[in-house]
C-alpha cells in the first residue's frame, strides 16, 4: 500500500462543507461573514498519551475528541480538521479501525477532514481543528469576574482513576470501573454545552491538565482569585481508594475533557436550566473573588494543601 | 522549566494579525471578506525527514518552509501557523535555536504563530499553516489544460544530492556542494512566485515528492498527459556522479520545494517577465497534452524508462 493509497482509502471523504478538501497542496475553506475562525492543535504521542497497544478505534475517537474539547471551551462550532500522523508501519486493520473511530466522532459533530500528512515514524497523531464562532462571542479564559460562580460539567477524576486502574495502582470494579475507563478511552467533548454557554459564561476552559491547573489558568488570565469547595466537586464515591490518590485524580489528574466555566451568580438559574436541557450534570463548585490564585477548601473550611499542579510534560 | 514556561519563553510572540493568539483553548482569526482560507499540514519526524542531530536553527526554518511551500503552490498569502512539537526533553539551547530559525522565516513572510501543543516524546514537528487567497483565485492541481507549457522554478535534485553527499554515497565539492546542502537544509519557499502566478498559471504544485510524482499529480487531477524533456530540467552540471543516481535525484529525489506549474503557451512572455522581476530562474520543461500520465523524453526523443515514483513513506 502506497502513502497515496493509504490516504485515499482511509482518510479521503467528501467534504461538502469545504471549498476544496483532501488532495491538493492545501484545503480551501470559506469562513462565513461575521464569524471568527477558532483554531486549536493537539498532539497525542504513543507512550506519553496512550499505550502503544491502545484500541485504534478508541484512539481515533480520542484524537479528535481532545481537539473538539478545545473548541467546546471557546463556544465555537466545529467545522474542519486536519490530521498529521506518523506511523511505524501501514497496518490495514489498525488504519481501518483508527479512521472508523475518528470519522464516527467527526460525523457526530459535522466535522470534515480537509487535509493532513502521513509519514513513517514513531506513532504520533496531531490534529488541528477549526471552527466558527460569531465575532466577539468566543468564551475566553480571561473573562472571569469577581462574583462569578465556578462551574464544572460531568464528574472529575475518572480518566485519571481509570489510568491508575490500568497501571495496577488501584482496583476498580463494576459501574465505577466502566465509567472511569470510558472517561479515559472515550471522552465526550462538551460541544453543545460550550455553544449554549455563549452569552451566559464569562470565561471557560476545558479540563485537560486537571481542575487546579486549568482553573488556575482562568484565574491568572482574568487577574482574579478562584475558590473551590472540595466537597462540591462532582466525583464518584469510591471506597477503599487511598484518599490522597483520589484527591490527586480529582484535582490534578487531567484528561477529564469536562468544561470549567464561570458565570455571574445572577445567572445560576440559566445554568441549571441548561443542565436539564442538555441532560448533563453541571455542578457549582466555588466562586471568583478579587485576588489571585486557585484555592481549594475542605469541608471544615480549611485550605487544603494541594501542591499538585496539573500534568506537565516537562516539570 | 515547565511546559508553560517553555511555551511562554520560546513560542509566545505578539500576534497583532490575530484576534487572539497563543494562550487560550484556541486562537481566534478573522479571515477577510472575499477571501478563502487555505490550510495545509506537514509533519517532520526525526530519523525520517532529518538527522536526529540536525542543526535546530535550520530545522526551525525547514519546519515552516515546507508548509509555506504548500501555500505558495496555492497562490495564498501566508498569515498564521500552529506548531505541535514532541520533544525527548526540554533543552534550552535547542529550543532557543529552533524557535529562532522558525521565527526568522515566519517574520520574513509575516506569519504569526497563533497556537500549538508541546509534549514529551520522540522528536516530531507538526505545523499547520493558514493563509488567505481571493475567492476562486487559488492555484489548483486540477487546472492543467492541453496546450499548457510545464514550468519549474529554480533547479531540481539539489536537496537529494545534498542528502546523498551527507550519506557518503557521492562526494560533492565547492559551489555545487554549498548549493545542494543549502537546498536540503534551508529551502526557500516560492511564496512570491505563487502569488504572482495567480491569473497566469492554470495549475501548480510544490515539488516535495519529486518532479515525476508531483507533475503526475497534476496530470491525474487534471485528466491530461504531461510530457517533459529531461534536458530542459534545470539541474546542476555534475561530473563524476553516476548518471542514474543523478537522474533519480532530479526526477524523484523530492524535498525540492520548487514550484511546478502549467501556463497556456500564449502566456510564455508573462512567465519570462516574472522570472526577471523575481530574479528567480523559471524553466519551461515540457507541455500538457490530451491523455494521461507523466512521460520524460531524453535528448534523442526516446521515452526514458523511469520506474521511479516519488518518495513514498509506505511503498
Amino acid at each position: 500500500m502506497s502513502e497515496f493509497d493509504l490516504i485515499r482509502r482511509y482518510f479521503t471523504r467528501p467534504a461538502s462543507g469545504a471549498v476544496l478538501g483532501v488532495g491538493d497542496d492545501a484545503a480551501l475553506l470559506h469562513v462565513a461573514g461575521g464569524m471568527e475562525l477558532a483554531v486549536s492543535t493537539d498532539m497525542l504521542v504513543s507512550g506519553t498519551h496512550f499505550f502503544p497497544d491502545a484500541d485504534p478505534f478508541l484512539l481515533g475517537h480520542k484524537t479528535l475528541a481532545v481537539n473538539l474539547s478545545d473548541l467546546a471551551a471557546m463556544g465555537a462550532v466545529p467545522r474542519w480538521a486536519t490530521l498529521a500522523l506518523s506511523l511505524p508501519d501501514a497496518d490495514d486493520g489498525w488504519l481501518q479501525r483508527f479512521s472508523d473511530g475518528f470519522f464516527a466522532l467527526a460525523d457526530e459533530y459535522g466535522v470534515e477532514l480537509v487535509g493532513g500528512d502521513t509519514t513513517r515514524g514513531p506513532l504520533n497523531l496531531s490534529v488541528t481543528i477549526m471552527g466558527e464562532v460569531p465575532q466577539g462571542m468566543a468564551l475566553r479564559r480571561s473573562g472571569a469576574r469577581a462574583g462569578d460562580d465556578v462551574w464544572v460539567s460531568g464528574a472529575l477524576g475518572r480518566a485519571a482513576l481509570g489510568l491508575a486502574h490500568l497501571q495496577g495502582r488501584i482496583d476498580l470494579a463494576g459501574d465505577v470501573r466502566s465509567r472511569c475507563l470510558a472517561a479515559l478511552h472515550r471522552p465526550q467533548p462538551r460541544v453543545d454545552l460550550g455553544l449554549a454557554l455563549r452569552g451566559i459564561a464569562n470565561s471557560a476552559i476545558d479540563i485537560s491538565d486537571g481542575l487546579l491547573a486549568d482553573l488556575g489558568h482562568i484565574a491568572e488570565s482574568s487577574h482574579v482569585a478562584a475558590e473551590v469547595e472540595y466537597a462540591a466537586i462532582p466525583a464518584d464515591a469510591l471506597r477503599g481508594v487511598d484518599e490522597s490518590l483520589l484527591r490527586h485524580c480529582v484535582l490534578s489528574g487531567g484528561d477529564d475533557y469536562e468544561l470549567c466555566f464561570t458565570v455571574p451568580a445572577a445567572k445560576r438559574g440559566e445554568v441549571e436550566t441548561l443542565a436539564a436541557k442538555l441532560s448533563l450534570p453541571l455542578a457549582r463548585i466555588g466562586a471568583i473573588a478579587a485576588g489571585q490564585g486557585c484555592t481549594v477548601r475542605s469541608t471544615d473550611g480549611s485550605v487544603m494543601t494541594t501542591k499538585e499542579a496539573g500534568y506537565d510534560h516537562f516539570a
